[in-house]
């Protein structure tokens, strides 16, 4: 049976990808020793790391004034590490409040000491679409204005961003890194998880504009940007294997066109997708057309235990993961870069089908 | 060519765990999706976390009312996670100057705001033995004392623990968990990155007694143990792939008789090794006899230019790694679990070998 992955992260990867890691597991270049066994100063992971930010600055048109680092502890991590190493002047950030992992964001900033306002939420409305600043933002007020670029949890996304003045933006770009074309240097740094595009989890990307570094003090080494730009991101060891994946995965988007090849194909794919939800009578997506994100349609039935039928029969078929976040519960789809658009025709077809032995629930 | 891998870390690992990752890699128990792609929150990576935390607990006969986490950010994030954690009273911490990693354990909690007292230091003696407690410790002072029970870097390795009355030790277990025998109870903390006796790196271990635990604020929940115990490790994405090998990793130890049969090996391994040094006219191991490491034998010719030569013929044969630590130069071979004693008997061959045809310099 073929099987389509449709989880939210951990993610589907490239085959290619996996057979290339699965081949070359034991023995890294013929050297008799795998990657999992080299050390992060050999020259063979030198070669890695430096091919993996290589790749990345092309991919995403990264510029020369941009830091890349490879850091540890996820999305989690950075909503620490940003506002430890860049709300250093006014110790006050600002958040868009655009679904659960922007919430969080605001939350972790807080707890270490950190002012966070949210200048608009729209969790009255379930985030079915993005908040907009209700106001110019103040400015020399807030060290950054944080973003949470596509929502993985609600399925929004955003294509154009609010009006910041001189306030650098930080985003979070977790679900939607290199699936989507953003231009860099709108943005003070960037973060994401390399578990949905990029790769296995365990690596973290960071990407930060030189000129909002400095020597910070009283934040975690593990955690320190200037710290992580000075070494090269081999202050301490990096987690070699993620980042070994991380960079063949770049190497596919390469191979496939790159970024903006992705976009089109994400763009296919979850517009195939969302026509059939907008046709359908017995599966709805509820967010804004314009804020639909093209890596994570959210859906549902309205009946929790219909929504828990599609998840089994749907994985009895191969379609797997289909489940929607456990706080928000329905259905809900990943369609990141490593997910064929055949897997996406294969569930829309496996979709029409239920909706056809289950016109009973569609007449209620 | 056979190849012997004695990298300090990431080091190697043991052949049939390699092996098995690589057969399961495209599809983990037959579900048509690798490892690396499943979610953190699924039942089959579910059983995996728990039975590493299972094998851990048996293996190192931890007691209940210890915490068990799995976390990201090496040694250097423990480094900071323990001040922050466990230094909520005295803010006020001891050290023991063990070596290099000792050393900045107390920097990096001097960096976070807590004091740190190095009690004693072997430094001036080029840490070629093991400082000892110069007076009693001083009761209701520190929050802990800290000490790192192998040095990787230096080749030495507390077996007696120093007296420490009713203050906490805590462990900086990095480069012999696993590989000798401790009390678990003897210790309020021990912690180890997986890649030197356990997998690759990407995941920490942190075993902590919650007693010490408090509800700690301003401290990045990435490295919050509290935290960490209360979500069994899942507050956030953890890194899956190197916690699928890192529990393959503790069954191979299982399979092979537990700790104490690694000790055993470890024990042959190391003695064998530093007989022949003994016994050597050209290369040598300065450190105190019964402060040495099992698992991390430095030695040197004296003479930089030829422990080069030593490292690049060595490496021609197949025995790889052999470079002492940077800071310290030399020879350094690294016995961890999963180098067999076939590694060992083959370079003290060869060494043995380069000896005999470098006879000039010994009669220098």
């Amino acid at each position: 049976m073929v099987v389509y992955n449709f989880a939210a992260g951990p993610a589907v990867m490239p085959k290619p990808v996996i057979q290339q890691i699965q081949t070359e597991l034991p023995s890294l270049n013929g050297s008799g020793m795998s990657i999992m066994e080299i050390s992060h100063r050999s020259p063979a992971f030198d070669a890695i790391i430096q091919q993996a930010e290589a790749r990345l600055r092309h991919l995403m048109a990264i510029p020369d004034d941009y830091a890349v680092l490879f850091m540890q502890g996820g999305g989690t991590g950075q909503f620490a590490a940003a506002p430890l190493n860049l709300a250093t002047k006014h110790h006050h950030i600002a958040v868009l409040d655009s679904g659960q992992w922007a919430s969080r964001a605001a939350a972790e900033a807080k707890r270490l000491g950190i002012a966070a306002d949210v200048l608009a939420t729209t969790k009255p409305d379930h985030y079915r679409h993005l908040p907009t600043m209700p106001e110019a933002l103040a400015q020399d007020t807030y060290d950054y204005l944080h973003l949470c670029l596509n929502n993985t949890v609600e399925g929004t996304a955003y294509t154009t961003l609010p009006e910041h003045g001189d306030t650098p933006l930080v985003a979070d770009m977790s679900s939607n890194i290199c699936a989507q074309r953003y231009n860099v240097s709108d943005f003070g740094m960037i973060f994401a998880g390399a578990q949905k595009n990029l790769g296995p989890a365990g690596v973290t990307v960071v990407i930060v504009k030189r000129a909002l570094l400095s020597d910070v003090e009283a934040v975690p080494s593990a955690l320190d940007y200037t710290l992580f730009d000075k070494k090269n991101s081999l202050y301490n060891t990096p987690p070699v294997f993620a980042i070994y994946a991380l960079n063949l995965t770049l190497g596919w988007i390469e191979d496939l066109g790159g970024i903006d090849a992705m976009e089109k194909r994400n763009r296919e794919k979850s517009s195939k997708l969302y026509a059939f939800l907008d046709r359908s009578k017995l599966f709805h997506n509820y967010v804004e057309p314009r804020d639909r994100s093209l890596t994570n349609v959210v859906f549902n039935t309205g009946d929790a235990d219909l929504d828990q039928a599609v998840v089994d029969a749907a994985a009895a078929q191969g379609l797997m993961n289909l489940k929607g976040h456990r706080s928000v519960g329905g259905l809900r789809a990943s369609l990141y870069n490593a997910m064929p658009l055949a897997g996406v025709d294969a569930l829309i077809d496996f979709l029409t089908q239920f909706e056809k032995e289950h016109e009973y629930y569609v007449q209620r």
